[in-house]
C-alpha cells in the first residue's frame, strides 16, 4: 500500500532564493529525505536564465535553459515550478508537466489563483499531483491543516496575516510611530519590501493566498477576481496611534467567510487577541470550523528555509504516494462561487482629515445619522490651526454599504482636507 | 490511484463524549464526508456499557456490549476505539481488530504512549493503518502536521502546552491571584477537572503525548518512561506572583530536544512570547525545525467537538486512502533512543520558604556559590516576623546538575521552612 520505488526523479525549475534552498536541501539531505519518502528524491535536472554557483553539489544535475524542456524528460517524475508570473513560462511548463503525467510543485500563487481549477482538472486527467503547500502563507502547512486536518469539519471562516511584508510595515509602525513612507523605504532598503512594492502593499499577493484558501475551505472553484482588495498605502501613524488608544493594533488581513465576499483589508484588531500578536514578517491562519472551534497556525510566511520545506513535504507526500486532489476533492465537483453575500455587519473606525473649523463636528455626525450609523465613540488628540486635523471616531454595528457611502459624501464635503478611511473592527481573533 | 471504494464500515468502542459526538458527525453528516473521503464512511457497529439514547439517530446501527467482538465483524474496516486506558478492553481491542486486518484510529494518549511501537509493528503486519491524532493536543491536527507538513525538517525541538487542566489552573491562579487549591476545586466543580486529578495535574497525560510528539519528531521508538515529569501541584500564588514581577507567567510545558531527556515541568515563560499567550484550556504545539524555523499551533486541547474532529481526519485519511506509518517511518526503523542527554543548561527561577533570620540570605547565597550557581537577581517582597517568607531569585546560566542539588542541600538546612522549588525560564517561544 505504501507506494516504494527506488527513486523519484525532480526537477527544479527557477533557482532563485527558493530554489537554490530547495536543491540544497535535496542534495545535502537526501539519505534523511530517503527514509521519510521511502524512495530517495534524486535532482536530475534543473533550469534557470544563467548557470552559477548557487551553493549546492550541482555535479550530476544537468542544467537546461529552457525550462519548458523539464516537462518532456523521461527521467523526471516531479517538476517544481519556482519561476513565479502567473502565466508566461511557469504557466507553460506546468500544463506541459502535467500533460506528460508529471506530478507538479509549485510555490506560485499567482498561477493557481488565476489557473489553478484548470490546472487541478489537468492532473486529474492525467492521474497525476498538482502540489502548491508552498504558494500559502510560506512554512506554514496551512493547506495541509485545511484540507486533510480539518476535513472533517465544516469551515466558517478562514482568517490570516497573509503577506509578510505589510505585517512587518505595520508592525514597524506600531513599534516606532513612524510613517508610512518612512517605514517602507527601509523595508526596501532591507529587502522587506520590493523596489516595485505595488504587489504586497496593495493586497494583491495576500489576495492570491486568500482565494486559494477559500476555495480549499468551501470546495469552490478558485475565484480571484471575487476578492475584495484594499492594502495599506492609506494607513498613516495617526491610525496606528488612534488605533492603539481604542485597545487596537492595525493588521492586513485575508477573511473569507463561508459564502461570503472574500476581502483583505486593513482591520482594527483587539491588542490582546492571537492575530495582534503576529508580529513582523510572521504569517498566520486562524480557521473558525465545526467541530473543532477553532485552530491557529503560526510561522514564517516567507524566506528560502521556510518555503523550500513545503515544497519538501509535497515532493515526499508524492514519493510517500499520498494522494489529495489538488483543491481537496474533484475538480468537476467544485462549486463556482457566483452567489456571494457582502460580509456581515461590523463594527467600524472613521478617520476623517478636517479643516479645524465650526460646525465640523455636527455636519460630520448628521452625515452619519442620515446614513443611519450610531457613533460609539469619538477622538480628537490634537488641535492645530492652520493644518488639517484627524476625527475619528468608532461606530457601532453597521453594515458595509452605509459606511462606504457615508465615506462618499463625507469625501465631497467642503470641511474634509486629505482622505477619509473607513477600516473594520475584529474583537477578537 | 485515489482510493473510490463505495462503503467504508465503521465501528465505535465507546460512546463518552468523544464517541457520541463522532457517532453524531458521522451520522448527521454523512454526505459532507462521503464527498471528502470520496467514500461513504458508514457507522455500522457502537460498543458501550449501557444502550441509551447519545444524542445521534442509532437506526440501522447494531449495539454491540463486548467491545472486543467489533474485531471480528466481516461489514468493519475501521474500529475507532475511544474506550481509553492503556491496558485493558481497549487494548485487547486494537490488537484483535489488527490482527483481523483493520485499520484502528484512537484517541488513547495512555495506549499509544505505552503500546504505540507494538501497535505500530501489528498495524504494518497487517497492512494497515494505525491513527491517533486525537491522542495528542486534541483538535489541532498536530501529529499530521509533524509527520507530513514538516516532513522536509529536521525537527531540532518540540514543546507544548499539552494539558487543558493545567493550564486553565495557571491561567486562572495569574488572572485571579488565587491559590492552587481554591483554583482546583474549583475547576473540578466545573468539569475542568477530574474528582481524581493525579493523572493531569502531575503531569502524567502531558507527558504521554510529549512522548508520542518527541517519537514521531526524531524517529524514535515511543518511549514514556524516558520522560522527566513533574507536575504543578508545587505552584503557589507567591510562585506566580513572583514570576509576573519578574515579567513570566508560569506554564506546564513539555518540551523534548533532539537527543535530549524530554520534559514535562512548570518553566516562567516571557510574557511576550507567543506560548505565555495560550490561556485557558487551549493546547499549543510549537515546532522548531530546519529549514522551516518555527511553526506554532493553537487550538482547543480537549472537548467532544475537537477531538471528534481529529477521529474524523484520521477516518478520512483511510477512506482516501492517504497512507502513513504510524511514528511517520517504518516501525522496524524506529530507533531506540537509549543515550539521552540532560537538556541544555539555562536561567532558573528558584524561591525557598525560609525563617526570617538574621544570616540566611548569606547561607543560601554560600550554598550556591558552592555548586558554582551565579546569582542573576533576587526579590523578597514582605516579611513577617511569626511565618516563613519567600526568598525568590533567578540564576544565571546553569545546568540542571548544580541546580538540584542545591536544591537539596537547601532543604535541609533549619532556616528553611517549606517548599524549595526551581523552575527553568524560557526567555522566548
Amino acid at each position: 500500500m505504501l507506494k516504494n520505488m527506488s527513486e523519484i526523479g525532480i526537477a527544479i525549475a527557477g533557482l532563485g532564493v527558493v530554489g537554490a534552498e530547495t536543491a540544497r536541501q535535496l542534495t545535502k539531505k537526501n539519505t534523511e529525505l530517503h527514509s521519510r519518502a521511502g524512495t530517495a528524491p534524486v535532482l536530475r535536472a534543473v533550469s534557470a536564465r544563467t548557470q552559477k554557483d548557487r551553493g549546492f553539489d550541482a555535479s550530476g544535475i544537468d542544467f537546461v535553459p529552457d525550462a519548458t524542456a523539464l516537462a518532456a524528460r523521461n527521467d523526471i517524475d516531479i517538476v517544481v515550478e519556482l519561476i513565479g508570473g502567473s502565466d508566461g513560462v511557469a504557466f507553460d511548463l506546468c500544463q506541459a508537466a502535467l500533460k506528460q503525467g508529471k506530478h507538479v510543485v509549485t510555490a506560485n500563487k499567482a498561477m493557481i489563483a488565476h489557473h489553478g481549477h484548470l490546472l487541478a482538472q489537468r492532473a486529474e486527467d492525467a492521474n497525476v499531483q498538482l502540489c502548491f503547500e508552498a504558494a500559502v502563507a510560506g512554512g506554514i502547512p496551512a493547506l495541509k491543516l485545511l484540507r486533510e486536518g480539518l476535513s472533517g469539519n465544516e469551515i466558517e471562516r478562514v482568517t490570516g496575516i497573509l503577506n509578510g511584508t505589510c505585517n512587518y510595515i505595520l508592525t514597524e509602525m506600531t513599534q516606532t510611530g513612524r510613517g508610512f513612507d518612512e517605514v517602507l523605504r527601509e523595508a526596501q532598503e532591507k529587502g522587506y519590501a520590493e523596489a516595485e512594492p505595488s504587489f504586497d502593499i496593495d493586497g494583491i499577493d495576500a489576495a492570491h493566498k486568500l482565494s486559494i484558501l477559500a476555495a480549499l475551505a468551501y470546495g469552490e472553484q478558485v475565484n480571484f477576481p471575487s476578492v475584495n482588495i484594499s492594502g495599506i498605502r492609506a494607513i498613516t501613524d495617526i491610525d496606528i496611534a488612534y488605533a492603539g488608544d481604542l485597545g487596537f493594533v492595525i493588521k492586513l488581513l485575508g477573511s473569507a467567510g463561508r459564502g461570503r465576499v472574500p476581502t483583505v483589508q486593513p482591520w482594527l484588531v483587539a491588542r490582546d487577541s492571537q492575530l495582534a500578536k503576529i508580529d513582523g514578517a510572521l504569517n498566520a491562519v486562524a480557521f473558525d470550523a465545526e467541530p473543532v472551534r477553532s485552530i491557529v497556525c503560526t510561522g514564517p510566511g516567507a524566506g528560502a528555509g521556510p518555503t523550500a520545506s513545503a515544497v519538501l513535504a509535497d515532493i515526499i507526500d508524492i514519493a510517500r504516494g499520498r494522494r489529495s486532489f489538488a483543491f481537496g476533492r474533484p475538480a468537476a465537483s467544485l462549486k463556482s462561487n457566483g452567489d456571494l453575500k457582502a460580509v456581515p455587519p461590523g463594527r467600524f473606525y472613521l478617520r476623517v482629515m478636517v479643516r479645524d473649523e465650526t460646525g465640523v463636528l455636527s455636519a460630520i455626525t448628521s452625515i452619519l445619522r442620515d446614513h443611519q450609523i450610531s457613533v460609539e465613540s469619538m477622538l480628537q488628540k490634537s488641535q492645530s490651526a492652520n493644518k488639517p486635523v484627524p476625527l475619528v471616531l468608532t461606530m457601532h454595528e453597521t453594515a458595509h454599504e452605509p459606511v462606504a457611502a457615508a465615506c462618499a459624501e463625507l469625501r465631497g464635503q467642503s470641511f474634509v482636507d486629505g482622505d477619509v478611511l473607513a477600516l473594520p473592527v475584529l474583537d477578537s481573533a
